[in-house]
């Protein structure tokens, strides 16, 4: 099998176009100049109000090796690029500028959350990976904070490995969830790796491996002194709950029972009578844990009904993100060095408003009212503005630009961490458990309002007047060339 | 960072609770007895009359390099599991056999794909990886066949890396989508990886970089001899399209002009313009290539507005496979060794018929009319029988027995092959590409209904009389002992 690659490496993890377009900005001695690119996407996934940025770790890691291997050039070369292209393809390193958003981020559309400054060669051919890592990670933790925000004070254990979009998709959509706020995952290796709780019980299996549901869990519970018993193998009620109290009633102090454990049939029914049977057979802290197919609206669903849930396993919907997929992130070119040496912008113009790129260096501010502490937007401006000294800010929005209010007292925070400098990791990563408290932190600067599930207030993510000019005019120079070319 | 772990490896890749059932096991001395469990799905994806199966190489890999390496036993110490079962783990390897479908074979619901027979413990510590590689791989290439469906003879190129859930996913999704009939991938270590074509040829981030789209695309073709160039970077009509005719006509037998590419707009109109445009520049041959968010649902749209499209790039509703993300493969213990050593059948009830487990080994078999050469149907047999030494077989519709039919004259293939033997690979993977072939050949076996993508016929997996009648035996055991359990 040809996986077996000893130097497989990440850095051919690339679209086929990236390195052709390095080859033409090389063969016509432009790949060494410098240009910036941001990473942004348009529009949050699952109607949510807010998402929570992840991926920055790993995007590290991937930089940080980044070398074409020996197989990798041997295998280009066989694709037919030429000899003097590939002598300069196994010299490039990444050896720019990265700007980014910290991990548990809250962050919104069309804020740039990753900005790169590097010789445009290379920072063409880290576009694909660089968005495979964030379109993902970004989903899941976002995701699980919606999960998670329907049940605050339970626990919730991400289930998922199962159902997840290949491995890489297992582990890192678990330290995303944990990222989210959930409390453990099932997968050993992501536990092992990112250094996460994990969790999990027994299976319907065991219980058929000793027929006897009674002696599978008093088997489980000879080994294990923490014990959550799968009930429903058999007959959840009729069966599983009453051999469960028989257990545990033998047994006593010598094990912590923990709970049961329902995955399928009518949840809402199941966990109201199994909280009542437990109750009885005097086992009120006893917990009701519960998994099949859940996601924020069941939850939701079951809560209304009022299920006596104190534990959700949660798999499929949140590890492949079911009912959106993907997060639609791209990686635009901002600004490019000209035959002068100066940074010039950039646009892609396209039919829709919303596409249109924002082009030059810019920054990202969180403006808090100082008065109350809440996020009152956020704010991009150009790299040469500091919205900090200025008394007041006027915050539009970017397309209904009638829509504006001016702010004072205010701390404008920049939300761009200095991430790599010059090729060099200048940043640690705190622990996964550490981002995770951040990202509930930052939810806390948000009203209630952006946070809510279903039909959340638009958080404003506004430009500066200087940055809205410049848009319009880089506007303006296409439509005067396209004009041109049509008189042409 | 935690993942820079030399020796992280895939063993661990599993659900917590599968460490903690084998550990019962081994500590019962159980771990051992032999044991037989079936991965199968329950429902065919996208609404699908056929799946195509995909992951049988990752997994054997997977099996051959099963060994827990030193920093995975560092970590189940830290987890708390004792010594004596960690030295136990230390030993364990695949040392069971396993029967499969082969990649690119054409499969239903509710039929077993791979047929695992190990320890009990072995067996029980793969599920999750296995579930993992087969569920994912299988729903691309099924998504992919049926994309491929609606345009068997245009040319298709999987573009979705950047929009795959993670890593993994991007390649192994990209060898699945060949699998299922695409004709080229653009992630470029996939193509390294698994030998299968590479597609690509510039992105906007080039137009925007040479700003001028015309010398954009004279640099593109001055270094490669192919030529598509992406015309939507400022104006598609206006601009792009002339451009590209321009250095096209320029340039002349210098390069191979193969057409150009759309990403944005009205593809309808835009293709048709170009398409006119394109041929009254004398270019007939030149193709028009499109991408943007495609799906078998939108081309099908698109061809009966009369797109004038000759290849189609399909990106993210492909690699996510993002009308449904998950197939549902479940992996359930089917029989096990009992103390007299003799295999005994298990299963699972609930209260949904459709999902009660079908116990007992079994095989199964395509049923095909010696007449017509079309296949009748699937047919589930236990292993001791065999249906191809049989004059007529009763196939009976699995739910709803009453539906049934006798067929005569009929060859009876085995759809399992044996690929491990007692821990041995004794299967020698085909190539991709010879994987695909495979894949058409035997959707060649189906009638036209089975393979429709709106409403498709279901194609009837039947049980046979004796494995039929085991199974309602077994259910009555169950019954018998949940109303032991009433009656305690």
């Amino acid at each position: 099998m040809k996986t077996n690659y000893a130097d497989d490496s990440l850095t051919l993890h690339t679209d086929l176009y990236q390195i052709n377009m390095a080859e033409s900005y090389w063969a016509d001695g432009i790949h060494n100049r410098r240009a910036i690119f941001e990473l942004y996407f348009r529009k949050l996934p699952f109607g949510n109000g807010y998402a929570i940025f992840a991926g920055l770790e790993r995007m590290l890691d991937y930089l940080k090796n980044f070398k074409f291997s020996e197989t990798d050039i041997e295998y280009l070369k066989q694709l037919g690029y030429q000899d003097d292209f590939i002598e300069y393809l196994k010299t490039v390193r990444f050896t720019g500028t990265m700007h980014s958003m910290v991990e548990g981020e809250v962050v919104f559309a069309n804020e740039p959350l990753v900005r790169i400054e590097a010789s445009l060669a290379e920072a063409q051919l880290i576009e694909t990976a660089l968005l495979n890592i964030v379109n993902y990670q970004t989903l899941i933790a976002t995701k699980a904070s919606r999960i998670k925000h329907i049940i605050p004070n339970d626990n919730a254990a991400e289930f998922g490995s199962r159902r997840a979009q290949e491995m890489d998709a297992a582990i890192w959509g678990a330290r995303a969830a944990i990222i989210g706020g959930f409390d453990s995952t099932s997968n050993v290796r992501a536990g092992k790796l990112f250094n996460i709780p994990v969790s999990g019980t027994h299976a319907h299996a065991m219980v058929q491996a000793y027929k006897s549901e009674y002696e599978a869990f008093h088997s489980y519970a000879r080994r294990h002194k923490d014990c959550v018993f799968l009930v429903d193998t058999y007959n959840t009620l009729k069966s599983g709950v009453p051999n469960a109290i028989r257990v545990a009633k033998e047994l006593g102090d010598k094990i912590n029972f923990v709970g049961v454990r329902l995955d399928s049939g009518d949840i809402s029914f199941l966990s109201k009578e199994a909280r009542r049977m437990l109750d009885e057979a005097g086992f009120p802290n006893a917990k009701v844990i519960v998994s099949n197919d859940l996601d924020e609206y069941t939850i939701l669903n079951l809560k209304a009904q009022g299920a006596k849930v104190d534990s959700w396993g949660i798999g499929t919907k949140l590890i492949t993100a079911y009912d959106q997929p993907a997060l639609g992130a791209v990686y635009k070119i901002v600004a490019i060095e000209n035959d002068s040496g100066e940074l010039e912008d950039t646009i892609k113009i396209t039919a829709n408003a919303e596409k249109v790129s924002t082009p030059g260096l810019k920054n990202v501010f969180r403006i808090i009212n100082k008065e109350n502490g809440k996020a009152e937007g956020d704010y991009i401006a150009m790299v040469d503005e500091n919205p900090e000294s200025e008394e007041r800010i006027k915050m539009f929005h970017p397309v209904h630009t009638f829509i504006s209010k001016f702010v004072t007292n205010f701390e404008a925070q920049n939300l761009h961490q200095k991430v790599i400098e010059n090729g060099t990791i200048i940043y640690n990563s705190p622990s996964v458990l550490e981002m995770k408290n951040y990202a509930l932190e930052r939810l806390n600067l948000l009203w209630d309002e952006y946070k809510r599930s279903l039909n959340p207030e638009e958080y404003p993510v506004d430009l500066s007047q200087k940055c809205w000019d410049n848009k319009m005019r880089n506007i303006q120079e296409v439509r005067n060339m396209v004009h041109n070319m049509e008189n042409y």
